[in-house]
């Protein structure tokens, strides 16, 4: 089908059918207007398989979705470092799509990693901004190559699901724009969604779905988003007020309530047809963007989608430990798996993002051919270990070489629609991970979970895998990683802190009833373990391989630039080991003085790279930094704003191991405006040229009557209680009205304002 | 002097009379009106010792105060944890200022010890509000009980000294209400200090100088204050807002400038005349109280004073570590004193509270006639300590029995007017101890500062005696601590934390330009520690002792009391060891429920006692709780509120060590406004008796639609991906208006509003 006039069509239309195109026709599908031939479109949950709804007879999705791929949940491919990797996850899934008329795929899920306990964690990147929207552009990309579109959500600051539908997620403007929307932003600007979904929580007290700063001055007019604004599945709050914010389309259908309301709302004057003319466009673009490119055609292969899902898997796969090379095992050891997950491993999370998978494969089926004993050791539905399958994970380990515990978290402790209370693993696990670990020194963990978890016998295991939810094939993967077929080069996209109350958000996190205040404000993640100095588990960044790499020779293309050069960062890896393997090269940017006249983390990543290296091998990796890597939010300019200074550029393979170090001046171009008045301090106005320009003859003449030593005489005028050190810092913070009483008369209020108004001009 | 017809006085005055009182004669009088008979008043800094200028021809302070008594510092004194000890301290203060004819003595400071880095910290009693109002209520009755005003100080929020002229506290109601305001507002509600010193800084964004909210709704309407405020010297911004916010005087002269400013704006109408006279009034008032009850052959015994300041000082001292009972020390063995401050103690902190010794007797003085050799150590001054130093300081050490080190804070690390950039000791003087503690095993530290420094060295060395700044007198206490002649009973004020890093403000403290913000909120201090599950170096209320306490048996007189009513906790303290001493009781009151609605500490303070005890004694001690004890800062009515529920109550010696639990439950009496709204979530109506009974019938009707089983219904109805835990937690935080759109068009907006209207009602 062509794509029709939409101008045209529009005019066309009644308010009535306007309206109604604003909501849904049902749980998935636009609506159609049949009377002049627009077809309804089909969107489904995702977004790392297809939770399509069978289209008939099951508008609400009361029978299960259709058999489909599960590839690795967000919170693994994260760890993957690598989005090459996941954008070709992303053609498999755009392939699906056609093949399944899905005009969108419900995703990517962007929000940060505020704390581990959010409940959607696993459908999460990561706890660092650029990590999180290199990936999502990634994916997003892969989708839309197939000419499928995407939703990239929760917009914005859905990071908990603690009364996820009326809670106010209450955060300071800078801390938004550095931490919780550089992912969308990426997104938009790189890889153009064909829809945006709104979160289902407020934004300091106005819901997401009804909010113009949101979904309209920053969205569409700052980063040019193109496409489509749908809502989270009953999100909508006022929808006359969403029509006027930028609110496209209602999901899922209202039962014709909010339609009437806006055609209401129309006849009253309350609210501008173009308003609602323009939602229709923005609809109907899209709906007719995938109908002119529909291929239904598109070969879906299920069986080797799976393997490109195992594939996925096990490049995303963070060796956390692994002391005395106890990995990987060999193919000619008896080796023991035990523990439920090693049959029926936990792959994905509950809630939207679940998948019906045509096929799953745990551990001890891929690792049929090879010496593995299997003991159930815990009963995951039941979140027990009973006596009787702990000693019967003993009695295998006991027997075996080497014993791998696969484990994690139950589907009932992570899910979408509520948050975890704790950061533990059920007792039953870590009760077995003990006993086996005390039956035979060589006991591996492998970890099923979406989140970070408390590993409170991490001192006792020798190796520990991460798998986090590694889909429907990480059976394969893990069997793969575990012998060396593959050489994990997962990295960690999150810190894991050692208890739950070292995470930053852990004081305030769920809030009260109103909502829940980001007091930590920019500094999540590694950006408050850094500046805390706190030990962590492990850090961001982290991930072992069976090789080893040597980071040298961090050179830089210029000493210095001004914010609108480019410098480009060059690092040499090499492979030192006797395998081949992927380093992650990481590129951390930090402000050189530390304290200026901000509070800023000690680093941030804004640069790596996953390189393949046989042994021996080396390469360069370079990496090209711009303004925004050195800039920051400013609330004064509400824009992005380098200060002129030094700043340092660091290499390395995780946040907490940067053995290299360069540093680079970078000199601003952009001057801030000045308010000074009468309360501003000296301090001030002497670091200020301008300002110290205009003032100096008048503080000379001030000095003048302290001579010779203003500090000294400060500290004279008051006694000799006051110190030098003391006179100093006096005169420092003294406002300039105070030579108003204290200058002898000498300024009037008119010469004051005269200066100051020189000064701002 | 007797006291005119206040109101017909003023009525006598011309405006620029009155207007002329408003601001200070010089740096330390109010003005005269000569014409009238009103005499002027002298103010004088303390507040641990009488800072008064010399009257005659010093009326900016050029030259040094007149000679006088320096008892401990704040920071100190709050360590004796003895009220009536400092009660005792404020009479002596009484006594000297009626001898020089001092109206007003600026002090007690009650800023909380926000960070380890406030410059004026030495001069603020805790971290701890309800400590530091009972400390601060006790000086204040001692001085006032001389009929000499006090000067409650800095009102409010003034926990930095960085920028302090000019940058805003920015800080939550809640936590100004429950953190920062509880210490003025005992003070004012059980001790009325005749003045209230208001601080320089600005409160979210207003300065406190001119904040009517602070100076008259909080200060005087609520609180009942009825005294004068005068300003921080200097703290005036606009001296006509000033009147109107309800601030009296200000101090110090602004050469007149500020008392035109205050005519002119009644002249044009922009200030009320009766505004003026009010604060006239109020300054009257006191000035004549002062004069009605000056006594000048008050005699002052500086002499007597030295020795009382020495015992305060030795009531103060806190023993944080005694491995092996290193001390006390035996009179027989020869001890070698090393470092500077053994013989030139540092007792005091620079600025507006800097006395002016008549005499100081330092350690070395003070142990004239036991074996103790003396050994410099480092030089102070030069913030050095040469290698010849450390080896005389090793030498002496190898030589005794045991070493003590004289250590601290040099004066410039700690002073008013600027705060301290890190909380680490001189290096010179770690490094000495780390060579003496190398040269005798047997080594202890006896520190001088004012806020917690890091002790790298604390493993090495036996013993440890917090000093704090412990004025003039301070080797007296020493030697009799040391030594044994008094047993310490200090307990920490405040936690001491590992690193700086470690403390609750660290990452926003200091602020940007504009202001700081508190964002830890009320987490400061062991609120933080505690509930961070952190390490500490010492936990706050800590201190140990010459003898061994047991606490046992704590009862209390209901289980369950109603918020009008008291319950009286009783504890049993012995004496277990072999010497007499005193032990510090403490109470904390916590939330046995932890979370509810709120974000509460796990613990609080809400009472102590200090009990001495001889060998094998052992004595009750009882605190009676009212509402208060259980009652947090409720924004939504403004007001203390408690949540009905049971709370913990702990006693013992610090706040982590508290062996005795008890349980109460309270039951509030105040019925909070309701506010349901079609975005209230089903969960808080059905937790809340009377909006539930409105929504049962309705409620049902719709369950009934998803029988049996609501949660797995929800479920269901979005595909087997959700769990019935999800489905419950859906149900659970879905907001009312979802039954509109997915009620089956059972409820009308009509049916909503009504619905709503009488819950609210």
């Amino acid at each position: 089908m062509n794509k029709p006039d939409i101008q045209k069509l529009i005019a066309q239309m009644t308010l009535e059918e306007k309206a109604g195109l604003l909501s849904g026709l049902d749980f998935w599908h636009t609506k159609p207007v049949e009377r002049l031939g627009v077809p309804k479109s089909m969107v489904s949950d995702g977004p790392h398989g297809l939770r399509k709804q069978d289209e008939e007879g099951d508008h609400l999705g009361i029978n299960d979705s259709i058999k489909a791929v599960c590839f690795p949940a967000a919170s693994a491919t994260a760890a993957s470092f690598d989005p090459a990797l996941i954008e070709k996850m992303g053609e498999a899934l755009g392939d699906a799509c056609q093949h399944e008329g899905l005009s969108v795929l419900l995703g990517p899920a962007v929000n940060i990693k505020r704390s581990p306990l959010c409940g959607r964690n696993f459908e999460y990147f990561s706890e660092d901004p650029y990590l999180t929207g290199k990936m999502a552009t990634a994916l997003i990309k892969g989708i839309q190559s197939r000419n499928v579109g995407t939703s990239i959500k929760h917009f914005a600051l859905n990071n908990q699901e603690h009364r996820r539908m009326s809670s106010s997620s209450d955060c300071d403007e800078q801390t938004i724009r550095e931490i919780y929307f550089p992912a969308f932003e990426m997104a938009v600007k790189e890889a153009q969604p064909w829809t945006v979904m709104c979160s289902y929580n407020r934004i300091n007290g106005v819901y997401a779905s009804e909010n113009p700063w949101l979904l309209t001055d920053v969205l569409r007019k700052e980063w040019g988003f193109e496409g489509y604004v749908m809502s989270d599945w009953g999100a909508v709050a006022d929808r006359v007020e969403g029509v006027k914010a930028g609110l496209d389309l209602e999901m899922p259908a209202s039962g014709g309530v909010n339609d009437r309301k806006i055609v209401e709302a129309v006849r009253a004057g309350k609210l501008d047809e173009k308003l609602v003319d323009l939602c229709c466009e923005r609809i109907l673009n899209i709906v007719y963007r995938f109908v002119e490119n529909a291929k239904k055609d598109t070969p879906w292969d299920m069986e080797a989608q799976h393997l490109q899902a195992a594939d996925v898997a096990a490049d995303c796969m963070v060796l956390l430990k692994n002391e005395g090379d106890i990995l990987p095992l060999n193919k000619e050891d008896e080796i023991a798996f035990i523990g439920e997950f090693a049959q029926k491993p936990r792959f994905q999370g509950g809630g939207s993002s679940h998948i019906n998978c045509f096929k799953t494969t745990g551990a001890v089926e891929a690792a049929a051919g090879l010496k593995v004993t299997y003991a159930r050791g815990y009963d995951v539905a039941a979140d027990d270990a009973p006596a009787e399958m702990i000693a019967e994970a003993v009695a295998a380990a006991k027997k075996a070489k080497a014993a791998v515990v696969f484990a994690g978290l139950p589907d009932s402790y992570e899910s979408e629609g509520y948050d975890r209370s704790h950061m533990r693993m059920p007792e039953s696990q870590n009760r077995l991970i003990e006993a086996v670990a005390e039956a035979n020194p060589n006991t591996v963990v492998v970890l099923h979970n979406g989140s970070p978890v408390e590993m409170p016998w991490i001192g006792k295991v020798k190796g520990v895998l991460e798998a986090y939810l590694g889909g429907q094939a990480v059976g394969l993967a893990e069997v793969k990683v575990l012998f060396g077929d593959v050489n994990p080069s997962g990295h960690l996209p999150e810190s894991f802190p050692i208890q739950l109350e070292d995470n930053p958000s852990f004081l305030f996190y769920g809030g009260e009833p109103r909502g829940t205040e980001y007091r930590e404000g920019i500094f999540i993640g590694y950006r408050y373990y850094d500046k805390k100095k706190m030990k962590v588990l492990f850090p961001f960044g982290f991930g072992l391989s069976y090789t080893t790499f040597e980071y040298s020779n961090l050179r830089l293309s210029a000493d210095s630039i001004k914010d609108t050069d480019t410098v480009t960062a060059t690092v040499t890896v090499k492979n030192t080991g006797r395998r081949a393997g992927k380093a992650v090269v990481q590129l951390y940017v930090g402000d050189a003085e530390g304290y200026r006249n901000a509070i800023r983390p000690v680093r941030e990543l804004k640069g790596f790279e996953k390189v393949e290296l046989a042994p021996g091998e080396s390469r360069d990796v370079s990496f090209t930094l711009c303004k925004r890597a050195f800039a920051r939010w400013n609330t004064a300019i509400h824009d992005w704003w380098v200060e002129s200074g030094d700043f340092t550029i660091e290499a390395g393979d995780s946040v907490a191991n940067l053995p290299l170090k360069a540093t680079v001046k970078v000199e601003s171009t952009v001057e801030l405006p000045r308010n000074f008045d009468t309360n501003s301090i000296f301090m001030d106005v002497m670091q200020d040229p301008k300002a110290l320009g205009v003032m100096k003859p008048f503080i000379d003449q001030l000095m003048a009557a302290f001579s010779p030593d203003p500090a000294e005489a400060v500290s004279e005028a008051a006694g000799e209680a006051i110190s030098e050190d003391m006179g100093a810092a006096m005169l420092n913070y003294m406002p300039l009205r105070g030579v108003l009483s204290f200058g002898g008369g000498k300024v009037s209020d008119e010469m004051m304002a005269e200066m100051l108004r020189r000064i701002n001009e």
